[in-house]
This record gives C-alpha cells, sequence and structure tokens, in this order.
C-alpha cells in the first residue's frame, strides 16, 4: 500500500520516480565483478597486520619490536610513535578538534596504556600476511594490568577506576574541577518540568540497560595505502565516505587534504560504522616507512574487537500523562558508553529520544561515559534504538497504567508540523501521524491475535514509534552528457543501500530520458567536489538534490547549444518531455546530445549543494511474537513497519531499508550482545557467538511505504535508511509484556533473560 | 638562447610560464611508482598471448584450434570470427567508416589472408602467460603461400599482385574500374605548374626512397580488460589518448562509446604509434568470452612486427627556381606504404612537404600503396620527415647548381604571414624567417667547420628546414579548489612529454598560484569530457588553452561567491595577483578558498574548447658530420636545431622536444630500417638488430628557442611537438654531400649504403 501525497510536486506523474528498474549496480555485485578493496593488488605491494592488546586495560611497560624486525620478510613495524603528535605541525583544528584527534589517535595505535580488548597496539609490514601475522606475535609488550571498567553503572560509581587520566566532565560548557570517567554531560530542557509532573494523574518510572552491539556488515574492513616520494598519499578502502577518511586522515598525518587522494572501492556494508578510519591510517604509516603499497585487511575478529560498535547503555525514563491520555513532563537520562576514548552517539540519542511526542515540559540529560570497550560508534540511526527503546517501552507502561490502547495514546500525542523539537526549529511537515494511521488501518493490526493451543506458547502484541532526523548536507554530482544520448553521472556519495539508482532516478526524471540511460559512478576524491559520509539518510535527499540540480544545468548548457545552433536565441528554445524544439524544429535529447557531441560541445552539468532541509523520518511498527514460558525464547510471527518516505523514488530500496532496519532492531531486541568476562575480554568475537539473526529466525517483514512529501526537496524526497531500526526492541519488548505479562527492560531479551523474568513474575 | 616576443601577452612578466619548475609527474616516475599498464592485477585475471603469421602473404586455409583449447588452463581462444561483422548491428558510421573499420578489425585479426609477417591470426586467455603463449603455439593453422609485395615499386608494378582483393584506386572521389594496390591518390595543385617550369633557369629532378621506420618507445603494448555482465567494458591500457581507444573498441565492438570505459595509464613513450588499439580489442573478445578480466602484453618483436611502424616511402621531386634563387615551380610525387591494408600518414606528408616554402605554382601527388607490410602508422610529425627529407634535399641540390648559400635561398624563399598554405587558409603570423635567422645568427653556423688530418675522414655541414601543421581541436578541463587553496587539476589528455605541467602552468598563470599548487591529474573516460588524442602537437595548445578557460570559469565563481560573502554585487569584486577584493576587504586565493569551502561552496571551474589556430611549427637545423670514407660509417659532430614555440610554457620541454625529435630524425637519417628478406620476413626485430642511435652515437644537441607567439592563444602557444623530427634525413644527406661530394637520396643513410655512394662516386 502506497500513500501518495503528490500536492507539493509539480507533475503528478513521474517518469522514472516511483518506478522499480533494474539497479546500475546489481549486475556487477551478483556476478562477482564488483570491485571491493580485497580486490586490491599493487606492484611491490607488502601487507599489514595489526598486534592487539589481549587486555581490557592495562599499563604498557613497554614494547620491543626486534624479534618481529629481525624475521625475514619484515620490512617495517609501526606504533604510536610514528603517528605526528598532535601538537605538532601546522593544523587548523580548533582545541576540542586537536583534543579529538589526539584521542583518535590514541585509540589507532594505543600509547601509556591499552584501553579494551583488542587495541592496536603495533602494527607489522610483510611480504606476506602470513609473514606479518606471525611478525606480529614476535612484538613483545609487557603490561601492568590494571582492573577493568567496564558499564556506565561501575565507570560512575564513587572511587571508580579512572579509564582515562585526564578527563574532567565537560557540563554544558562548565568544566569539572576533579577528572572523571563521565567525558560529558548534555542538558535539554524544555517548559517546567516539575509543574509538568504535578499535572499528571499517573507517573511511570523505569530504568533501562541496552547492549553493546555491532553493526555487523557483512565486508570487514580492508584498506591499502601507497605512500608517494612526493609526499603524496593514495588509499583504497571500504568506507560509507571517501571525503570523510581523507579528512581523518589528513588530521592524524597532518597533511593538507590535498595531499591524500582515497578511492571509494565497493562497500559490504557500513550502517554507521564505516564513517571512520582504522587500518587506513595503519596502512598509510606503514607505506611511508617501507616505501611501498601496503595492503591490510581484518579478520571478523577484529572487526569486533576492533572497530566501533555502538554502545551499551544505561537509561532511566520518568513519564507522566493526565488520565485522558495526555502526556504532561518527560524526563530522560541516558548514560551512553564511549568505550577507551572520548566520543559516542549520545547527542543523536538525546534529539531523537522523544521525537515522537508532543511535548510541553522535558528534560533529558545525557552522560557520555568511559569504559574498557572498543571506542562507540554510530549504528544506524546512531543512539535512537537505544533511548527510542527506554522511552517506548515506558509510554507502553504508561499505556497500562491509563489503560488506554497505545496507538490511540500516540495519536493523541503524536508530534506535527509545527511541533517544538528537542533540537533545531519546529517541525516542517511531518508524517508520523500518517504512519500511525498506515500501521492503525494495516490488516496486521485489524487481525486479533489468535492464541495457539499449546499453554507454555504465549503471543502477545507490541507497538513501537520511532523517530530519526535525517540529515542534509553537501553534496556533489556531475553529469556529462555522451553522443549517444546517454549521461554518465559521477556522484559523491558512497553507494551502500543502492543510491546509484535512487540519485539516477532524480536526473533521469529532470532529463526525461530513461533510467538505464544513465551510467552512475562514485568517483575518488580527486574527481568530484566533496561530499559529505554516506549516513543520516542523506544520500537520496541531498545527493538526490545535487543529481536534480546538475540535470537542470545540462538542459540550460543543451538549451544553450540547440539555440546556437538553431541560430536562435536561448529563451526560444523550450526543453519539454525530453524534446528541445524552437519554431516548429525539435530534437529529442538523444538527437540533441549527437548534434552537440558533433559541434564539439561538451555539455557537463555540475552541482554541489547544501540542503538544509531534510525532513524528519517516523517509523510505526507493529511486532506479534511468541513467548516459550519454558525456555525465554521468543519468535517474531509476524511484523509490519511503516515509514514517511516523503516520495519513495525507489520503492523497493524503501521497502528493503526498513526490512533490513527492522531485521537488525530485532536482532538487537532478542540476541546480539558483547558478552565479556570478569577481565573484561570478549568472549564472543565471532559470527558464530556474536548471535545476529538469520532468515530461519525471521517472518517475512510486512513493510508500508507512507509518502508525506518534503517540503524541503524538489521531489519530496525523506531519508529512509535509519528510522526503522529504532522501533523494534520496545515493539518486541511490549508485545512480550502483551503475550506474558513481564516487563523487558534490559536488552537483548535473551532466553534466559525473559525464562529469568517470566519466572521472577511468576514467583513474585 | 631565447627571443621572446611578448606583444601579443597582456603581461611581459608571467609568474609561472616561461619558468622552470619540478614536473608534478617526475618523482613518480624516477621513484618506479607511476603505474603503467603492466602493474595492473586485478582478481580472477588471465592472460592473453597471441599468434602470429609467420609468412608475408598468404591465404588461411583453415584454423584450428582444439589443441589449443584442450590445453589446460586455456580458457579462451579468439580468431576474427568473434569480432562482430562491421555490417552487423547498428553503427553510425558512414560508408567509408564502415570500410575502415573493416579493415581496421582484419589488421587486428586476420581474416582470409595474412597481409604481412607477424599479422595476429587468433589469441588465447589462460591462467598464466606462458600457458597463453604454450597454447598460442598448438593453434594450427594451414596457409597457401602468396609473393610478397614489398615496396611501392613492386605494388604499383604493372601485373603487380595484389595485397587485398577489393581496392579500387581512389583519385580525389573517382574509383578506379580495376582493382590495385593503390588504395588512393590525392592531388593538391595551385597555380601553373608547367608556366612555373618554363620560368625556371634551373631544374633539379630526384628520387628518393625511404625505409619503413619504428616509433621505437621503451614501453611495449599493453591492455587489460573487463567485460561485465551487463555489457559494459572496461580497459586500462598504454595509449596516447583514452577517448580515441574508446572510439576504436566502439567502432570495433559495434557497441556504443557509453558503455566501454578507458583509464589511461602512464605510457612509456608513443611518438603516434600508441593512438590506435592493438591489444585492446583482443583482450576484450577474450574478456567477453571467458567472463574474465584478461591482461595482455607485447614483447619487443611484437611491437616491431605487430603494430603500426611508420611507412617506407618512394618520393620524386621536381624543383625550379631562377637564377636570382626564386623558386618558380614545384612538383612532389610521394608513393606511402599503408602496409596490408589501407590508411597512412599520405595526407599529412602531402600538406607538410612544401611547408617552408612561398610558392606560386605547385602540385603535389600523392599515392597510398598497399604493400605486405606491418598497417602503417603515424610517427611524430607523421608523413613530414619523408616528403621534407626529398624537398629539402632537393633544395639543396638546386642551390648547388644555382651556386646559393642554401640559407640565403631559404630567407629568399621562406613562407611568412599571408601566404598560400598547401591547405586551409594562408599562414597566420609564422616563425620560419626567424628560425632561419636564429640559426644563421647562431654560434655553430658562424662558426667554420675544420677539417681533420685524417684524410679519410671528411667533414660536411648542412641545413634544413621543417614544417609541421601542429593540431587544434576538442580538449577538456576541470579545476577543483580545495580548501588548502590548492587545485586539483583534471585534464583529458595523456601525459607523454610532461604535459600535465605545460597544461598546469597555465592554469596557474591565470590564477596567479605557483604551480606547486596545481595537483593535475589525467583521468578515464568517465571523469572528464572528450578529449582528442595526444598527438598533432596539440596538447599544451588546446588542452593547455581548456586549462585556461577552467581557471577563468574558476576565478568568476570565486568572485561570485566572494560576493556572497561580503554581501556586494559581484562586479564590486576585483581579482588580481591572487587576491579578492572589495570596498577594502581582501582574501589572498588561499584565503578565499578556505572561506568559499567553509561556507560550502564548491568551486569546480570547467572548460571544453575547440581551438582551431593552432599555430604553424617550423624548425631549422644545421648538422656538422664527418664521414669515414673508407668505412661509409657517419658521425654526428655538431647539431643546433631551433623551432618556433610561440611562447614556451616550459622552456625545458621545448629543449626536450627538439631534442628528442632530432635524435630520432638522426636514427631515421643513420640507421633505422625494417630489415626485410626475399619472403618478406622481418630479420631484424629487436632493438640490438633494428639499430636505433644510443647517446654514444650522439653529440649533445644543441636548441635553440624560436618564440613568436601564436595569436590564436591566450598565451601565444604553438605545439612543440613534432618538427624537429623532420629536417635531421636531409640535414644530414645535405652535409654528406659537403663533406664527400655524393648525393645521398635513400633513408637510411647507413655504412654501407655510403660506402658505395662514395666508391660509385669515384668511380664516376
Amino acid at each position: 500500500m502506497t500513500t501518495r501525497s503528490l500536492d507539493l510536486v509539480k507533475s503528478g506523474d513521474f517518469k522514472v520516480i516511483g518506478k522499480r528498474p533494474v539497479r546500475h549496480d546489481g549486475v556487477d555485485k551478483v556476478t562477482g565483478r564488483a570491485a571491493y578493496g580485497a580486490d586490491i593488488a599493487l606492484p611491490g605491494m607488502l601487507h599489514g597486520k595489526v598486534l592487539r592488546s589481549p587486555h581490557a586495560h592495562a599499563e604498557i611497560v613497554s614494547i620491543d619490536t626486534s624479534r618481529a624486525e629481525a624475521l625475514p620478510g619484515v620490512h617495517s613495524v609501526v606504533t604510536y610513535k610514528d603517528l605526528p603528535e598532535p601538537s605538532e605541525g601546522t593544523t587548523e583544528l580548533n582545541e576540542s578538534g586537536v583534543q579529538a584527534t589526539y584521542y583518535k589517535a590514541y585509540n589507532m595505535l594505543a600509547r601509556e596504556k591499552v584501553l579494551y580488548d583488542g587495541h592496536a597496539i603495533a602494527t607489522v609490514a610483510a611480504t606476506d600476511p602470513h609473514i606479518a601475522e606471525q611478525a606480529a606475535r614476535l612484538i613483545d609488550v609487557e603490561y601492568k594490568l590494571l582492573p577493568p571498567v567496564m558499564t556506565c553503572q561501575q565507570a560512575t560509581a564513587p572511587g571508580a577506576t579512572l579509564v582515562l587520566p585526564d578527563i574532567y566532565t565537560d557540563t554544558e560548557g562548565e568544566i569539572d574541577a576533579e577528572p572523571s570517567n563521565i567525558t560529558s554531560h548534555v542538558i535539554v530542557e524544555e517548559g517546567d518540568l516539575e509543574a509538568g509532573f504535578a499535572q499528571a494523574d499517573v507517573v511511570v518510572e523505569s530504568e533501562y540497560n541496552t547492549a553493546t552491539v555491532h553493526q555487523g556488515y557483512i565486508e570487514t574492513h580492508n584498506a591499502t595505502a601507497r605512500w608517494h616520494e612526493d609526499g603524496t598519499l593514495e588509499v583504497w578502502c571500504s568506507s560509507q565516505g571517501q571525503f570523510g577518511i581523507r579528512q581523518e586522515l589528513s588530521d592524524l598525518l597532518r597533511m593538507p587534504v590535498s595531499k591524500i587522494k582515497v578511492t571509494p572501492m565497493e562497500i559490504g556494508g557500513g550502517f554507521g560504522g564505516k564513517t571512520t578510519v582504522y587500518l587506513e591510517i595503519l596502512a598509510a604509516l606503514l607505506s611511508q616507512k617501507t616505501g611501498r603499497p601496503v595492503k591490510m585487511t581484518m579478520d571478523r575478529a577484529e572487526v569486533l574487537k576492533g572497530t566501533g560498535p555502538t554502545p551499551g547503555t544505561w537509561e532511566k525514563v520518568r513519564i507522566g500523562a493526565r488520565n485522558d491520555g495526555k502526556i504532561t513532563a518527560v524526563h530522560v537520562t541516558l548514560y551512553f558508553e564511549a568505550g577507551g576514548v572520548p566520543g559516542s552517539p549520545l547527542g543523536a540519542g538525546v534529539m531523537t529520544a522523544l521525537g515522537p511526542y508532543s511535548l510541553k515540559n522535558f528534560r533529558i540529560d545525557g552522560y557520555e561515559v568511559l569504559v574498557n570497550k572498543p571506542h562507540s560508534h554510530a549504528y544506524r540511526a546512531p543512539g535512537a534504538t537505544m533511548s527510542e527503546f527506554a522511552v517506548e517501552t515506558a509510554v507502553d507502561e504508561l499505556c497500562e497504567k491509563l489503560d488506554m490502547d497505545p496507538m490511540e495514546f500516540r495519536l493523541l500525542n503524536a508530534s506535527k508540523e509545527g511541533d517544538l523539537r528537542v533540537y533545531g526549529p519546529p517541525f516542517l511537515r511531518v508524517g508520523n501521524i500518517e504512519c500511525l494511521e498506515n500501521i492503525k488501518n494495516s490488516d496486521h493490526w485489524q487481525t486479533p491475535l489468535e492464541q495457539p493451543d499449546e499453554p507454555h506458547l504465549k503471543r502477545g502484541r507490541g507497538l513501537a514509534s520511532g523517530y530519526w532526523m535525517n540529515g542534509g548536507g553537501q553534496s556533489s554530482a556531475q553529469g556529462r552528457v555522451n553522443p549517444d544520448g546517454t549521461v554518465t553521472l559521477l556522484e559523491g556519495s558512497v553507494d551502500i543501500g543502492g543510491t546509484r539508482t535512487s540519485v539516477a532516478m532524480q536526473m533521469a526524471e529532470v532529463l526525461g530520458i530513461p533510467i538505464e540511460d544513465i551510467n552512475p559512478i562514485v568517483p575518488d576524491t580527486d574527481s568530484i567536489n566533496f561530499t559529505g559520509v554516506t549516513g543520516g539518510s542523506r544520500v537520496t535527499y541531498a545527493t538526490g538534490y545535487a543529481a536534480y540540480e546538475a540535470a537542470r544545468d545540462i538542459v540550460r548548457q543543451m538549451i544553450d547549444g540547440m539555440a546556437d545552433i538553431w541560430e536562435v536565441d536561448p529563451d526560444e528554445v523550450e526543453f519539454d518531455d525530453a524534446v528541445f524544439s524552437t519554431n516548429g524544429q525539435t530534437a529529442t535529447f538523444k538527437e540533441a546530445a549527437a548534434m552537440l557531441e558533433q559541434e564539439e560541445y561538451g555539455i557537463l552539468g555540475t552541482a554541489t549543494v547544501s540542503p538544509s532541509r531534510a525532513g524528519n523520518s517516523f517509523s510505526v511498527q507493529a511486532a506479534d511474537v511468541e513467548v516459550d514460558t519454558e525456555t525465554g525464547k521468543v519468535q517474531v510471527l509476524r511484523y509490519t513497519g511503516t515509514q514517511d518516505a516523503g516520495i519513495a523514488i525507489y520503492p523497493p530500496y524503501v521497502e528493503g531499508q526498513l526490512q533490513g532496519g527492522i531485521v537488525q532492531g530485532i536482532g538487537w531486541a532478542l540476541n546480539e550482545e558483547y558478552f565479556y568476562d570478569s577481565e573484561g575480554r570478549l568472549r564472543n568475537a565471532s559470527l558464530l557467538d556474536y548471535r545476529m539473526p538469520t532468515t530461519l529466525d525471521l517472518p517475512m517483514i510486512d513493510t508500508i511505504i507512507t509518502e508525506v512529501p518534503n517540503p524541503g526537496h524538489p521531489y519530496g524526497v525523506r531519508g529512509v535508511g535509519e528510522v526503522s531500526i529504532a522501533p523494534p526492541p520496545a515493539a518486541i519488548a511490549n508485545a512480550i509484556h502483551d503475550a506474558v505479562g513481564v516487563r523487558m527492560r534490559d536488552l537483548p531479551m535473551s532466553p534466559p533473560r525473559v525464562q529469568k523474568a517470566i519466572s521472577e513474575n511468576a514467583a513474585s
């Protein structure tokens, strides 16, 4: 079902948008020809491997690389000493930027301490990867073990061991005098919280915990670097944005971006985890020292231990409402793990926590906390899944106390155009209510849930909302018209979810030509203007906007050219439905392309845009689950999600993003967690033991595309990549409660935890 | 010595032009990091090798590939049957284009006949090159030998064996009824030839022959192709132009250019010989059949036998003058070998033959002749070296008869602005006379030649002029301004002779920034607009022009952006000496770049130009030689050349091009030739036996840059890449005559030939 509201768009009948063509990158990917970072081979190339810490927290007393360096085939060993000191050299970073670079460097290569199990300490380049691996094991590191700090509760307890010695809590710009594991305390407050709670007839207050989880992309990290004698650097890698990698390398290496060329290879999944360097900097340093190209790849254990999972959290929600169901006040407290160095998705968690609701009085306290885990990083709608899990579960609890239908409660309290947001200007036109109504009217929601005959199996239904801001920002596109009337489209955004096609479709729509006539390419940093990261659900919106503008530039240039050929004023040439015309003369786009090529015009439409009205996105999801009360196993029986796509440029991708996000959210809800032992060592660093859902665990996910056009885009686009991951944990927690009457407030809701909750509930 | 006339240029003091900075590509080339085609490695890559004909002329009775295909490791064998038939499929080629493609395909893979020793017959892809080579030898070909036709004289003799059965001479559009080895007869005629000869007091008439010679680039041909399942093709290769390779593949494969992406690798020399496909098409066909990437490289013997040397010729010159030295009439007859299929540099030979002279009455007859040799191709000033050798030697002979100094004769008859040209409009401003005067005034020309004491050693001095049209045509450039104020310059021209720098300097001059701040890149066919071949001495002229225009586009965009930032009208912003300013506010180029980046402008200057007034180029050269009358060995003692560079953008390249062209011309004059046996087999297919000059054979070549700015370029540029190769054979022949009194009319003037001429002269 598609609810299409096209009043914001000039024409109701798109030629290309909304269709379901074969995606441009599909054939190469299914036939194995697409070029990934692991495919790179350069003459004289060496292979790098990393020595990683086996300890969660320890001082490094000494590092002796001599045995490694003596191994035949070894060319060089790099430690943190090979990185430029953050204070050295020229940099335009501000002070906090310098600090950020210092800790980023610290995370790349451990300095005085190792900060987590898997922290990189040194890296070796050798003639083959096996020798490099053997050499890495020959590096002798003397450690002095320190007690690991593994949770927000531990880290913030009085007298807690400090993960870093020189971190002082920053509370909205005010710096504490004493060092702490809390790096920052963010406060967002509107209205009068206590007055709000005073108006409440019912108040719910609960605590929540979520586990550290990994983005779980299929392709492991890889990077190849070639340092040239003239001080320039080339890098090939898998990332969510060649320009972001270039900037981080520039910061870490203290060299201008113009000396660095990053070529984006195909990416086998990122989900927020590939927006930063890991191997890139190591390969660059090894290449600098050896004078040879150096290639590095991670194995799965290195990915899980040594990259950036999204953080575990400790959360508190206090929410009050009147008996009529109207929310009067909410107070949310979020503790987000940063890992071993500062930085986390806390800010986005704060911004999204209360997005679905129209509120007068609220406060959010956000704390970022250092722990001895890998440095936390973004994961699809970063921060939202954790904070919205807490709020959406509390809302369900509130509905229970109010004896109110959770759908009606959400419709009553839904945020809408003009409402206050946690940050930024009030909401523009948004589809929150339309999403709620689409689920309310869905076959799923309208079909009563039947209970099975087996008494130990209990079924329940849950509902949850999700909110994500969506990003805009700088994107670039270029369209080159070929003599056969096709267009080569260079776009700056790495294509993870099929955006070659969703961006190309917007160019095709302007030009009125078939999508097959656009050949979209993602070039290196030298061949396209700056373009922001593929993240924030921004590509189809912002890069699509750039393609739209580049297409308009093409039309303008072709009108000028045809005016020359026809010897008329450009004003006298029209372009409509892919035909140029003047005074009875016409030329189709293809004909015009051939004529202009003949006359040696070079038609090249270019655009760099920075659209800022990305249009917020909402998702509403309903889950039916069956709980095995004997084992605690939760089976998802039926699942329906909708999200507001603005206008769905390529509907299969919207459906795919909905399904993909929901599946990841279900994994997060039911199974995924970093499992640490008492010494802070990760015990499930493999995809056998780190349990992601497979198709056998899941029903077909039903999707509904809600289309409320975004007024901030010429075709009404909203980003669709992220919001769908946020609702599943709460939807499933609420469904479990509906099934067996227990409130699950800790993720994952794994069989032992659910079974324990059921047992305790029965005993109480 | 540099004669600089800057009156056509707005400012006499260039900041960048005329300086001698470090070339951008230098460091990578001397440190071995520059990426050549042989460096390519792709996953699953196969290696291709070619089976070549051992016969000069034979029918192919049968080809049996079964033994080759059965060899373990062999993936596929390709013969001409795998090429699309020229009549099949869609094509926009005109009839002669179809014919050209048919013969080009025939040259790629032999059909009914093999047409020369080395003609490719089949190609094999296997898991490694050794298996591929072994398999190629297992292909069984049954031949029926035919008599080889090896010279223009043989080919045009009555009753000559026909090289191709269906060639009918095209005389200025009129087609003969009977087949012939003469493919075309070109006639250019002005004035009244017989009246001109009637006015002559002295007439010289002579015949000349020149040998087939090879361009002798260091890097052998290579190509890697990857055919994708969706029918698109990627090619990496060494060529003088990625767009020309793309077009030829498009023609041969009957697929649109938009389906083909060609990435130009670094090129280790081309000199006209790398403007066409050889291995590219074979690798593409093998990749199409195998579904794998296929890499191919040639060895030296394959290069000499299987590519496109420049043709041997048979030439006649009749020239008459009055006693005062004024030329009254010239008739030139040129026979150029095409090789086994039609096509040769005949046209350019015709156009250049008489370039240095101001003429009223002349006629040139040009014949292109099929012979059983490799298909002839361009070699630096293609055609000019042969035709100008004949004319310049005849002129020397005429001077001898007139008892006139050859310098004064040339000054008297020199072509100049407004004079008739053999083709096209009259000469624009040209530097012919300035070149003559620069040699006349040179230390070399002013210093009398002394004879050695040894009686068997005789010294002589010779003079010759050269003329080359120079090319313009379509070129593209893009300049992307980086946040640090450097500029990434994409230019469509493959860089053979250092044009990254000579083009970048023109952009730097407009922007007023140091040349080190420009990073020039030569991208693939998807990343830059169409740009013509690197040939015709066109790159510094036309691509430089594009860089100039792209730089002006940058300035315009930056003025617009700074006007936005300063909140003034763009008309109020000035740009002078790399500083933007308005009403007392200023920003250097670097500062403006940073400010505009901050504001998310994407400054990208683009230009596609087609300049047509390339400015003709002249070279005048003086040679001193010493002839060993006993052995016939000719030693070049001293050599000075000048050429009109317009304005020398990068003087070391102008000097290098002069020296390089002269060295090649000396090789052509004295030693280089394809040596065929009586069966038409090439007997010297190695660089040991095909004798190119080494540094031991040569003196330091002295150069003089003459600068007569070209009015058809904003900085007065003329191309400098080619003309210098044309004069050496005649200059040396004239010097030999001066030394020992014999007229050498056949190239090369190798020791046996010179010794024989001396003996015959002595006997007569």
